[in-house]
């Protein structure tokens, strides 16, 4: 059987480090001129010509301050801060750009629906199709207290709210403006006024929810998706699922190959639950990839972004993720948890017993083969095409969200280096297509009728209602 | 005394009509084109090349839906509606011009102060200093009744929030991060460790009023211009104070001379109380122009538009902003208000006994001489430029907010017929400034000491305070 083009995303974040801690203080990393137009074009374009699916930008809403108590090392390491907005970046890379996708994270806990349906339907306009919106619930502590809660929403109701937010997205999106609903016609003899929308086919969504009220219509005429392409990255039994009902692509952190095949079949047999046909969502996981034209060019390499390597912005960063401060832990004692740890599940990590794992804080986070939070591929271009198709069978996933180590030269190499090897092995999509949703998964550039967003769609016909709201 | 430029600004909306009603069926206008970054690219490059300072964006977060009880008019007539985000064109229209200004309508009362701040951080980096934001606080009930809220928050308390929601957006791009903060030190022998941040000049801002708690610090590095150009249009006298504090330009409606004349004296009264320096805010307001070669040739086009022109739909709009069902109206008769009339302050504009202004429907929204809800000026170079003078003169104002009967042709005409003839006046501005505030007052790229948001700069020290946040 004919293998598929694996899934290509470049994975960054609108800030100087992303997970390549430290890397910032290489000299080849240009990520600190994040804040500048000109190196957001310029890795846009690297991506699309490189061959490159997607550009994925992560985000956060707010400093990393659990390591040490409080953000002094988030700020001093660069480790994912200062962080500006990623999705005001779009505009300007549609603009540079003409296949590439661009894979925006939003969350639903701090944005109102009725606005944000709208941004994102202006995106979908302005890149004419390429928009993807990775769903966040937002995890952060320090992003609740600046964001008028006095604390996190706790985690399960926040997919509750995620939940019923997409419910109010997908009406205004799938079922507010029919198809035809915008006829712009400029009138004649007979009928001299024109008719721009026809109000009869554009319909109050008359939502009213636990959380969320909105009745009126969609305020923006459908785009060339309708919705943009969900992405979604929660490992939670909640977080998966609310991916097994609307994510199309799933994107899963980690290098463990039995924690992400169960991971993958878990949202399967969970999406098969749903009344989602098989095939129906993608699946991705954070690779990183240091290569060259050979084997000991790309070994070079790796020893060279070692030394620049910084294991506690890696602990910085892990901290905020488990709540847990790694700056009380010494750096080279193997880590004990005991039965009273809250987060002892988090700590078995390092600590396993049922593995013989016993490792210490600079072991577990020292780029042993390579960086970030998910696997990674070191060698010339044979050696990564293959340790990376490898991967791909193994995991049973579809495709990679590529971090960098240095930006845009990690996604540069890749392109120069793995992706002719991957294109004669036939795994680099050359297709024209005309839309994100229909270039990954060859089909309408609409929701497809199993997902539980087209149930409001208007090729299931409605009563028309009443015009005024 | 040698007269200054005026301040050239194009005025529009993210949506196939603005306030030139009914337009949109004219050949020239190219507005429908509104959701596809082309259009907008196009517009701006006209502009920059045409010799405008700024791109003005309005917006609305409801529909129009008073005019008849409900939205079926404005959508059949274009009014206003389909309405797409303003925000998120900034990044594309940056990349493709150099110098002009974006100044972009965004509410106070739907959006999060710790987000919106970073958000206009952010596009003034990617602009490098060019953008301004239009403070509105909104005021159709279609956006309170879809965003949350029963009903529309009363008129004065919104801007109670909007005098905290800037104090808040004050503290994070003034207050937080001191200049020198970002130090990007890539270490040495000495300091392997390098420094990204230095955390002990990124201070917590510790806020905590009626409306707003945000304890943290700024969640992005400073920006060109730190605090974008601040725009305000608010006629009310709760609106003046607060244009009188915050506002660098205010932006006034209306074509009446005398009710201009005494916004503008009680705006610059109300901002000496509040400590500004004469002249620290600059008046625009709403022209439109039609221009060609000759006196003639623009009375021609004139005729042109005219029979385009939708007085229905300058009722829908209007309908929306004074809360009158004008549909209940005959367009043909003369309107008289009662003493039981609960708008007869805004009836009045019809009939006004002490004016002896006794008008139909028709006649108020009729292009008597041009378009839109300001003034209107028609004719060749010199006409048009000599009645411009003039009404900056006797209205005592600085520059335009240019609407457009048709885009973009009529920011083309205006630049080709009546900018060289401004330019022979010296009343167009030819400098390079390094930011939008720069360009516009002539000076530093920061707010002026006078500017209550200065309270909170960095260069009044303030004793550090704890990190941990």
């Amino acid at each position: 059987m004919a293998k598929s083009p694996i899934i290509l995303n470049g994975f960054t974040m609108n800030a100087v480090s992303h997970v390549a801690y430290g890397l910032w203080r290489h000299p080849d990393d240009q990520a600190y001129r994040h804040a500048e137009l000109d190196y957001w074009i310029e890795l846009a374009r690297a991506l699309e010509d490189g061959g490159f699916d997607c550009l994925f930008i992560a985000d956060a809403l707010g400093l990393l301050d659990v390591h040490g108590g409080g953000y002094a090392a988030s700020l001093a390491k660069g480790v994912q801060s200062p962080v500006n907005d990623p999705l005001l970046l779009v505009g300007a890379l549609a603009g540079a750009t003409s296949r590439l996708g661009f894979g925006v994270t939003v969350s639903t806990t701090y944005e109102k629906p009725y606005l944000l349906a709208r941004k994102f339907t202006t995106l979908d306009h302005l890149t004419k199709g390429r928009i993807a919106w990775n769903v966040v619930t937002s995890q952060l502590d320090s992003a609740a207290r600046n964001l008028g809660l006095d604390k996190q929403v706790a985690h399960d109701e926040r997919y509750e709210i995620a939940d019923e937010f997409l419910e109010v997205a997908y009406k205004l999106w799938q079922g507010s403006w029919e198809d035809g609903a915008l006829v712009r016609d400029r009138g004649s003899a007979a009928n001299p006024d024109g008719l721009y929308t026809d109000p009869s086919k554009v319909h109050p969504i008359g939502h009213s929810g636990r959380y969320f009220k909105v009745p009126g219509p969609h305020l923006s005429e459908p785009s060339p998706q309708r919705v943009p392409v969900l992405f979604q990255a929660g490992g939670s039994p909640r977080g998966q699922r609310f991916a097994a009902r609307h994510a199309e692509v799933v994107f899963i952190a980690g290098a463990d190959v039995d924690g992400i095949r169960r991971n993958v079949a878990e949202v399967k047999r969970l999406a098969r639950d749903e009344g989602r046909a098989p095939g129906s969502i993608k699946f991705i996981s954070a690779v990183s990839v240091i290569t060259d034209e050979t084997d000991a060019a790309a070994a070079a390499k790796l020893a060279d972004y070692r030394s620049h390597y910084d294991v506690e912005g890696a602990l910085v960063h892990y901290s905020a993720t488990t709540g847990i401060d790694f700056s009380k832990h010494d750096l080279d004692q193997p880590i004990r948890y005991t039965e009273t740890d809250s987060n002892r599940s988090l700590l078995r990590m390092f600590d396993d017993p049922s593995s013989g794992r016993q490792w210490t804080l600079r072991q577990a986070f020292s780029p042993e083969g390579g960086f970030g939070r998910g696997k990674s591929f070191v060698g010339g271009p044979k050696t990564v095409a293959d340790e990376l198709e490898q991967w791909l069978e193994v995991t049973d996933t579809d495709g990679i969200n590529l971090t960098h180590v240095v930006s845009p030269g990690s996604f540069i190499d890749f392109s120069a280096h793995v992706v002719p090897e991957l294109r004669r092995r036939g795994r680099i999509r050359e297709i024209e297509a005309p839309s994100l949703r229909s270039r990954l998964f060859g089909r309408d550039s609409r929701l497809p009728a199993d997902h539980p967003g087209a149930r409001h769609d208007f090729s299931q016909a409605r009563p028309p209602e009443a015009l005024a709201s």
